[in-house]
């Protein structure tokens, strides 16, 4: 199998949680043994990848800055794409607002008009937020998502997500989103521009089929899935999405990539 | 015609913003003289219906309590009378909490289960409020939308309406609400209940052929649109909604009736 580098969802793949899931340390370091690149991939925008760096450090897995793309991120490169140094109004938390800023755009509240407006996670969402969202957007900003995750798991339960704040957005505005996170292919798009690789040498790895898999079926790569996190054997049954390869765990998938990668 | 009770729409109607419109006083004078019954809707559950009265009372047109119906009391008629003393969640302001702790709900925040989320208009709405109705709509509590207005029309332009915030609720919680308001029929039929009249007695009256002329169709009622709002002759042409009947201003409806009501 021709496949030279791999888009990796972290959450229910490679670790739940906290806690690292079975042989990820493993499976990272064979893939840099047989030369695959990769990238992972996670649609939450109020983390910096330095944050996931950390977290993954303290799991033996080494990572570099390059080797993950959050969603903030990849909006981030969008917004450098459409225009080099624009203005943007960003419901959003820390993490989003710098990356954005980083690239050279500037943050506004108080202008009358910006050229977007960013939508993510935002834990401290106000009615006045949607207020100024829908107000620059019916004057001509450009509409843009972080990712469309209506629910966020915590500790505690489940949470309002990203997505809930962007249907209120849309609802008042009228208008839909650019949406950068998965399922959309836009954040693949970036990852495999940056892995510099083509399509057919490209595989995701994710746990759900709704979004990892159906994200690889949308980019038009070779898809795996791992039955470590939200998809059981019984949703796959019965989903119309199929993967590619499916796989108990990592451990299965390193057997199977060392049985089936080109020399 | 038999026509014994209206339905009464007041923005675009009535009035425009504060301004009466032409012949409204008239008009509410010829129904009394007639014994025409009417109730006033409006799907703003932001104001009491006291607030409604003195704003007619400006413009020289007397009313008395019962013939102002807010989505604000329509939903505590609701409430109560799926129970008679339940405890609630509500998303909205003032008014709106008003209406329901006056019929006997509890109003909650801290406890573990409620009966009842109410979403309202409420231009306080915070990221914890979303995640809060999420919760108790989780474990089990009623999710009832006060209206589904997406947007609101203020002096400095549109801004979002409950419905916005309503989308919201149901994204994170993946419910869809019971809605009170227009275009939904609920709100009719308490009001033809207070009416005491049958279906085929009652008529609607609005300017807004999606909201007030759609939800006459759905009560199964006499519609009469009234081109002094928002709905246009050119829109009226291009939509699939026809109501009954048409006039260009409430001085051509009141001949219309004078010459059609049964003596």
């Amino acid at each position: 199998m021709k496949l030279k580098g791999l888009l990796i969802d972290l959450d229910g793949s490679i670790y739940r949680g906290d806690t690292p899931l079975h042989y990820s340390k493993e499976f990272i370091e064979f893939l840099r043994e047989r030369n695959v690149k990769f990238i992972f991939l996670t649609n939450n925008s109020t983390k910096l990848p330095e944050e996931y760096m950390e977290k993954l450090g303290k799991m033996g897995i080494s990572s570099n800055i390059d080797e993950i793309l959050t969603s903030g991120i990849a909006t981030a490169i969008y917004l450098k794409k459409i225009k080099n140094q624009g203005t943007a109004y960003v419901i959003g938390e820390k993490a989003l607002k710098k990356v954005i800023s980083d690239i050279g755009w500037k943050l506004c509240e108080d202008e009358d008009i910006v050229d977007s407006v960013v939508v993510g996670l935002d834990r401290e969402f106000t009615f006045e937020k949607l207020r100024k969202a829908n107000y620059y957007i019916r004057n001509g900003a450009k509409f843009i998502a972080t990712n469309p995750d209506k629910t966020f798991p915590t500790e505690n339960g489940i949470d309002p997500g990203a997505g809930s704040l962007v249907v209120a957005v849309s609802a008042a505005s009228q208008k839909r989103p650019f949406v950068i996170g998965k399922p959309s292919p836009y954040m693949g798009k970036i990852a495999i521009e940056k892995l510099g690789l083509n399509l057919e040498e490209v595989g995701v790895i994710g746990d759900r089929i709704d979004t990892d898999i159906y994200f690889g079926k949308r980019l038009k790569v070779k898809t795996f899935l791992l039955l470590t996190g939200v998809t059981l054997k019984k949703d796959l049954e019965k989903s119309k999405i199929k993967p590619d390869f499916v796989f108990e765990n990592l451990e299965y998938l390193v057997k199977f990539l060392k049985e089936h990668l080109e020399k």
